[in-house]
């Protein structure tokens, strides 16, 4: 089975690299020729474009970092889509909106071509180990096709549901992540403000019933405030933020906290931290905080 | 040692009820007599009023609803303070706000009071069986003379700083749970509308990287759709992002989710679910969402 | 000059009218053929398809309720675009998106046609004395081109700039209306709810410095709670601070009061006020209050 | 009459000034005392505490900057109101929260005193010209005895209802004025992003029906850039919005955009904007847009 690999980024690269591994023959492209240099060592081979990639493989994946990327690559004009022969199957791992990956499906579909979405949690130390959560939309019957290639990337794999449930699971995972830094942001910076001991505070917040999993790990990160070199960076997460906010408008919820999330990493974003890791949320709120007060902390 | 007990609520009553069972002589008072009654049954005081109370107790513990109530029964007209002889201590188990808590050490102190800040975590189960968490704020000798009668109702108590920072920090706590449970709502609620497999979802949501302790405990309340019996009414927590609002007005701390969380909370209080268990928030967030939809479920 | 006319709902189907009653002949089409009837009785010719619209007409207006009727409109499968001949005119009236619009303006001069954005101000009042405003984005000399045909409508013809600006114009005032209605309810009730006299409160806020017009036009609703047969359907407007949030998004502008009415419109449209006017976001903000204060109004 | 004058900042400096013109004896009181020299030069008596003054006068003003300071002046440890003999008055012009006011209106009852919460609208213009608006709460009659010393200072006396409700209505109209210009503010920079030409878009603005007076004035300061030399410092303006919430959360009045508006200008000020005019919330906003927009304005 030959696999085309569209995106090398600094996911996409990691990712197209296990497939390599255990021993698939790639064809690669990437907006830039020289990302795709470590896999072309190793024996992958080079297309021009999507299109030419798509007349040479079985299974193309794409890990892109935004829905017109994704668009652009699959129905541009070198677009990959009308270059597939029928029962071919494409795997979009990118981190889009539910409804768009609906709609690549149903493009998909029309061309009786096979549509997996699945997006991943985790950052470039589980792509590069080949321990990334896979979270899958689509038919089950082509999940089970695509799982011995997944299992060369990914620890697990979760089946969602129907196409876009995959891309949706992995929203819903960015928006609780999001909000719940900020929020935690807020009363620890609050409880700070308050004169308690910061010892006692960042063990009673960090070990303590509010510690999500993925809020204490941060807590380094956030105790020595280094925010550089970004695990994930800021403004990629209020662009899921911005996804969340627009599907929940599409179906009818309401999300006031959500939103509320987004304009203040929007802020963070326009004051500079876009490409700082999402821990500097925390940073963002307490900055300049000591000159400010209007009646100083209770322990003074 | 005397110790006078003022406040016998779901939480005073059994608190009280645990300094009794380890022996030590209590004089009571609350707002409705009927309520002592148990008590009463196994040998502790009446007192008439707060102030007739401290003519006849060592240390006095309030344990009372808002920072109202505690004033009343502190400087009232029948309050306690001014009967309370040099040297003995008040500790207030109140969730109040900090600055409340601040003043009302200025005046015990101004009065050669001593006194603790020093509320507390757990609801009516932990109450019972002496298994409260403390957070007290105030003078490291003061909560070692008092120690021993604390751990008669708690089996942790976490010395925070001074005056203010037990209630400061017991404060934050809920902030984090009234925000997060807004919050994972949000995205639950999301979730479902986008056509997840509820069972996916549940299992991906409560058990992963955003499963704070907090929320994880509510699963059962939320999958059955069970608000009735409150472990913690709605509307008490409500109170608290309220409290913590205005302790960052105080302290000049931005928190606007913190905030979008009062609010939403107050139209749920405003609907009806005052008197619900806090994680009615979901069922209130989730309502009549069918009929509502823009452009309906990705997994139609 | 023969003229296409599409979407004949509420607002179209007056426009229409008004081009034909200063002697223009119209080819219409509409999803439902039984709002055509009054302007076929009236000499206009119908068409089956967008498409077979646009072989007969030198200008094609389109008057539609959201972005992806336009672009089904435009280029679905009996999309109109590809059959109107090189430097033919297409008006788009409908309230969009200034990117969707720019994108529009794209597709057309890709093929030659010349493109106006177009939306109006005004309810069917306006639309039916053609006394309606029009904010047009694109080029100067085809508004020129286009300035007759639109003075039949309106009665102020304004140039904003490039292809999108009129759209954005529009969408910056129904934020404007949308932000400043929910933010005025917000006080109107916070007034009545602290005992102000009900003559005195509504004479200070209806005619004193905070009186945007079109707030004060909505005097008369808010007094008489009377929110149906609606001027301006609030799930319209909820669309619009919807539209506007996501501009702000791909134009890096935070928008934090906007994004929480576009959140407090969506919970009233959930709980069923979307087909009621605009100004049934007091009667929502006011519903239930009595019975759910937390300490009473200052005048008792 | 004999009247005394406690607060002597911008306000309330030319206040009492426009008394003494009127021919009225002053006696005054200010925590620092060379802000009362010009009164003095004309004859105004110097009093060494709030208690002395009260010795000396029928009736006293208070113009100060909180309600903790209020509170200070009329009941702390040299506080006037148990000075004051039984049937003397005292006019509370502060702005300060309804319940406060109403605590004030029972502490000065129980002492047999009359009481008016007066609070005004105006800046130091109409103050120096004696053209401030009045919203008094309190009894008619007191209202009527007292109403020759308010048209010294004022061209409009309105009488809103029983304590705490002029208060209230002044908190109003600020809590408009804060959201008002906030969501203002966010529209306007948004058309100025999507490329609207900035002549078009002011117009439409400030002369449009979304142009509510009070945000009208502000126009000057808006196109210019020019926030120095307040005429209403923005972190007071943030005081009367958390006075709004505070008091929303006594009425139990929910106010979503009210809150949102309040973190915004807590972010402004935290940033440095503080002691700026009100209208620099369009300028914190506007800040580095250039450098962070996501796609670009849709006129390029």
């Amino acid at each position: 089975m030959k696999i085309g690999f569209i995106g090398l980024g600094i996911m996409g690269s990691r990712m197209a690299a296990n497939l390599q591994k255990h021993g698939h023959s790639l064809v690669v492209f990437n907006r830039s020729r020289e990302k795709a240099n470590p896999l072309l060592a190793q024996g992958a081979k080079w297309a021009d474009s999507p299109a030419a990639l798509a007349e040479q493989v079985d299974v193309i994946f794409t890990m892109l970092a935004h829905p017109d990327a994704v668009e652009e690559a699959a129905t541009g004009k070198e677009g990959f889509l009308s270059h597939l022969s029928p029962g071919r199957m494409w795997v979009d791992c990118s981190t889009v909106n539910p409804s768009f990956s609906k709609k690549m499906a149903d493009v998909a579909r029309s061309r009786d071509l096979r549509f997996l979405g699945a997006p991943v949690t985790g950052s470039k130390g589980p792509a590069a180990e080949g321990k990334l959560i896979f979270w899958v939309g689509g038919a089950a019957s082509d999940l089970e096709a695509c799982r011995p290639l997944l299992e060369c990337m990914g620890s697990r794999i979760v089946h969602c549901g129907g196409p876009g449930t995959g891309t949706a699971l992995k929203m819903v995972m960015n928006q609780l992540l999001g909000t719940f830094l900020a929020a935690f942001s807020e009363g620890l910076i609050l409880g700070e403000s308050l004169g308690i001991s910061r010892e006692v505070l960042l063990e009673a917040l960090f070990n303590g019933p509010a510690a999500a999993p993925f809020v204490a790990v941060k807590r380094q990160r956030i105790e020595t405030a280094n925010y550089a070199q970004a695990d994930f960076a800021l403004r990629w997460l209020q662009k899921d933020l911005h996804l969340a906010a627009v599907s929940a408008y599409e179906t009818g919820v309401a999300m006031p906290l959500t939103n509320a999330a987004k304009e203040l990493f929007r802020l963070a974003i326009r004051d500079g931290h876009g490409d700082e890791d999402i821990s500097a949320i925390y940073g963002y709120l307490a900055r300049n905080r000591d000159a400010q007060s209007t009646s100083g902390s209770v322990a003074q």
